[in-house]
């Protein structure tokens, strides 16, 4: 069950950009290529849900809320990290893998 | 791109079993509850082209398949495995924090 809420790609990206610092909505909007408003705020509500994301509004006209990891999304985002950076490190062994894959076809 | 291939549950499912061996496609599918006939083959197909996972083909009669994680598969379940374990890990944390959540509602 929780299992299965890491294994989205909105969850990995929001928990990667958060783990830079407190964010506004739109500025999480502006860093992750190709989320919607609404991918992006059910997944924040999923994650605030599961302890791993806090929601702070501020008092300021018009209010202005922040997300944050928690303390869990942090050890999460520890987890999250080297997988990140595999994807990063491997990604020419992989598109090589799919030439012959598709080569032999 | 990479990424958006590993942030899918039967992906890394998939890996965690075959990180304990080389696995035949019904093993596989007693292993992993819930999938599908079609979601495993596609699945194992897109790990195979991705050079993750080799697809071995026995001359025994009928043909016996056997997959297995390649030395790029291998590099990515080291990572995997923190992640899964700390799914199974936080699980009370996440419960309770969703307990919280929903008494706030």
């Amino acid at each position: 069950m929780v299992f299965e809420r890491l294994a989205d790609k909105w969850t990995l990206l929001i928990i990667r950009v958060l783990r830079q610092g407190p964010c506004r909505f739109n500025q999480l909007r502006r860093e992750i290529e190709g989320i919607s408003q609404k991918a992006l705020s059910q997944t924040l509500r999923k994650l605030e849900r599961d302890g791993l994301v806090s929601r702070t509004a501020f008092p300021t006209v018009p209010v202005t809320v922040e997300y944050a990891l928690t303390g869990l999304g942090d050890t999460l985002s520890n987890r999250i990290t080297p997988l990140l950076s595999w994807a990063e490190d491997q990604i020419q062994h992989v598109l090589e893998a799919q030439r012959q894959y598709d080569s032999r076809q």
